[in-house]
Parts: C-alpha cells; structure tokens; sequence
C-alpha cells in the first residue's frame, strides 16, 4: 500500500496562513511528521490563486526538497502553469502528478510534462461530462484514459487511476460505486494501480475519521493499491494494519505484530 | 444486517460456571445486554459434555425464554440429541440451526428436525475432506449444500452459507478466501444468505478486537448478510454502522447519524 501524506495543503489554514508567511519550519514539520507516521509520498498542494500558485508551490517544493532528503512528491494543481513549475524545480523528487482527468484539453495541456519527466500520473475516471454514476461508465473512460496515455508512450506501471469518492451524504451508492469501480479497474485492466483520496466519502456527516478508516478497508479490499491520507489519524493508520494483515499483504503478520508491540495500533 | 450475539456460550467460563451452577441471573443479564447493544438472535452454546449437553441446553432456552419475550434463538451445537432437544424447547423461538456440513451423515441426521420446524439452518462450506483452502472448491460445497436442501424442500432463503473463517496466523490468505468464498456465494447462488463468526480471523495475534473489526467491515463489502459476534463490543459496532452507511444500506445515513448523535460511535 502506498500512502501519500495529504497534509501539506493550502486550504487547510494553518498551511494556508505558512504559505502567505513563508513560514517553512511549519511545512518542514508537517512534512516531517507525515514521513515519520508512514508516507512514502507528500502531497504538495498550494492552494492559491492562479496568479501566486506556481510561486507558492515552487516555494513549498524548495522548502520540503532541503529539508528531507529522500522523500518522493506529489505535485497537486488544476493549474498547467504551476504543476510545469514544481514539477520541474521538483527534478526527480517529483514522482506523481495529481491530476489529470480524460478532458482532452487536460490530457493535452499536461501530456508534455508527463512525458518529459520519469513522473507517474493519477488520472480521475472523468471527463467532459462530469463525473459518471455508474461503474461500469468510470471503467469505460478509464480504459480510454489508459489507452490515451500508453499511446503516447506512458507504461501502465506509470498510470495510477482514481474511481472517484463522492460523499454517501449527497449519493448513498457513492461508497460502493468507488469500490466497485476500483475492483473493475483491477480485474480489466492490469499493470495500472488505483489511488483515491479518501475524505470526500464523509462530507456533511458526523465523526467523519470512522467512516474514512472503515472506507479505506472497504477499498483495499476491493484492490486500492494508494491512498491520498492523513498519516497522522493513528486510528487510520491502525486499521490500514489491520486489513494488510487480514488481506494477507502482510507476511506472517509481522507488520501488525511489529505495530501491536510498539503500541501503535491503539 | 443480521447480528447474532454469541455471549452465551458454554466455552466462556462466566457461563460455563452459571450453567453447571443454574445461575439463571448471569445468563439474563449477558441476554438482555446483547439484546440492548442490537443483537436480533441468541446463539445458544451449552458447551457441556455430551452426557449433560441436552438437558443444559433445554435449562438455558428456558432461561433465555423465560426472560426475554420475544428474541429468537439460534441453537448451537454439534450433537444431534442436544440440537433436538434445544429445537423443541424453544418452539417457535428457535429459528436457526447451528450448524450443518455438507458431510453426508451430519445432513441426514438433522435433516428431519429442520424439515419438522420452520428453523432457518447454518449450513458450513466443508464436507468430509475437511475445509478446502480454495474459495472455488468452498462455494462448490455450498452449491452442492443449497441442492441437496433445496431438494429436501427448503427455500433458498432459508438457508445460510458460512464460508468459514481461519485463524490468518495459520494461514495467510484465510481472510481473501472467506471474502472470496462470499462474493462467489452471493454472485452464484441468489436467495442463499450468508453468515460467519468473526473472532476466529484473529486467533493467536494481539489486539484481536481490532482485526475483527476491520474483518467484519470487509466481509459486509463482499456481501454478508448476518454475522455471529459481541454485540457489546462498541468499537465493532461503530464499525458496522459506518460499513452499512459506507455501502448504502443505512437510507440517508440516518441509523450512522443517530447513533452518533446516541455517542455510541465511541
């Protein structure tokens, strides 16, 4: 499982503010904790107008790059400008790029970054119809997104495809169409990986981190081979344990055990 | 979801004592409190020795009974003297077997008691060659189990499938294959419900509480319809009232919000 911490975010206030105030020891921190819980990616999300973004992610690449050394990026923008900017300042720490969709202005616009650089992709199930209700329709762009991108000489290795989570509170089927949609993915189009983030699924409801570690056990088990996440929700992180254990990822469970003994699951 | 509580068991020694000493009040009390945490059926396990098994069970049907006006009762044991003794005493409270195998001897023995009441049966995936490490080879005992009762006269929906739970300690697939086995069974054998005991997934690892938890949420994602577990365990039944929102059972999420507006999602 591959968990890309979520933390470093602008709409979130306290980057937000860190962002405004060029106040790298808060994002050194966040960035820190995040790897110490578990990342093997961060997300690097500016959060800013289009006028200040790709400064800003520049900024937030520079600060994250100097003060860890080994860890990989996800650079996150709607913006084309500012994903070219951090991803290029990025250099090989820019492994992922969040997101493209099957808009072919989108696929087009980001296409020459995605080839030029050695980064993996994450492609949402949509495109200019929005985003399908069913399944089946998510599979059908994903299949169009993957044959898109391996014809422009991307290897399905590279291609990390979202089924999209929209909240159960406005769509009560929304949790097991994403479910349904990743296990589709998986079964019809092989060598590609699945990544979803997880939260929107408990949008306007109460004690939204029991739905989200629960959600996230539902998806594993449907095939979810990444996690946009919270590294630092230890009941998320607990549970995340638990299910590698229970879906025999975890070899004589001595991750889980490892964890119970040093007390982390709790 | 169907929720069997599955307190009172001979095996636990709070109640192996209050049977050997009839202290009715234990088992009311362990009764009652299944029944308040959402329990819809007992199961009811003397545990005893085959000498007292018959006359212990009868004692703790008219305990439970007795007390409780109108739970139903689901009778436990392997011994066919003690299943016909327990099955009569209760009446109309008895309302399901636990449990059957496809072995030949074991279905034919308690084949007239299902047919004379209108009890629902357990019936577990192994026959005589024990329990297969497949989930194909499991769900082809199932279709042979449904054939030979629905043979015999009961509908489909009165028989529940176990796909059979193995500790992931022993083996490490034992929690794919039981979700396997259940998605085949829902897929293949339409009408047929299916049920499991959860604790045995975690047989011999530390924090087992945990494990069961996250089973039963993956388990309900491949489609079981009712499991045997602690009701009283809260942590599990938050999680299950985020899995039933999670999946779009729980209409508007009104059950998820109103037991977090009860607090009992802590």
């Amino acid at each position: 499982m591959i968990i890309v911490g979520e933390l470093i975010n602008g709409s979130r206030p306290a980057i937000g503010q860190a962002i405004v105030r060029r106040d790298a020891e808060v994002i050194i921190e966040t960035a820190r904790c995040q790897v110490q819980a578990g990342a093997q990616l961060l997300d690097i999300n500016a959060g800013t107008g289009p006028d200040r973004e790709a400064e800003d992610l520049v900024w937030l690449v520079d600060v994250v790059t100097g003060a860890l050394s080994s860890v990989a990026l996800c650079i996150d923008s709607p913006n084309p400008a500012a994903m070219k900017a951090g991803l290029e300042r990025a250099g090989e720490r820019g492994a992922l790029i969040n997101s493209i969709t099957a808009e072919r202005k989108r696929v087009e616009t980001f296409l020459p970054f995605i080839q030029t650089h050695s980064c993996q992709v994450i492609a949402l199930c949509m495109n200019e119809g929005g985003i399908p209700k069913e399944a089946r329709q998510r599979l059908r762009i994903a299949e169009d997104l993957v044959e898109t991108l391996t014809a422009k000489g991307l290897a399905p290795g590279r291609i990390f495809l979202d089924p999209l989570v929209c909240p159960i509170s406005v769509d009560a089927q929304a949790g097991r169409t994403a479910m349904e949609t990743t296990r589709l993915i998986k079964e019809t189009l092989p060598g590609v990986r699945t990544i979803c983030g997880l939260s929107n699924i408990s949008f306007g409801l109460p004690q939204r981190r029991l739905l989200n570690r629960n959600f996230l056990s539902a998806m594993i088990a449907a095939g979810l081979d990444a996690a946009i996440l919270d590294p630092t929700d230890t009941g998320l992180m607990a549970n995340l344990a638990a299910t590698q254990a229970l879906l025999g990822f975890d070899e004589n469970c001595m991750g889980y055990i490892g964890a119970a003994r040093e007390g982390t699951l709790s």
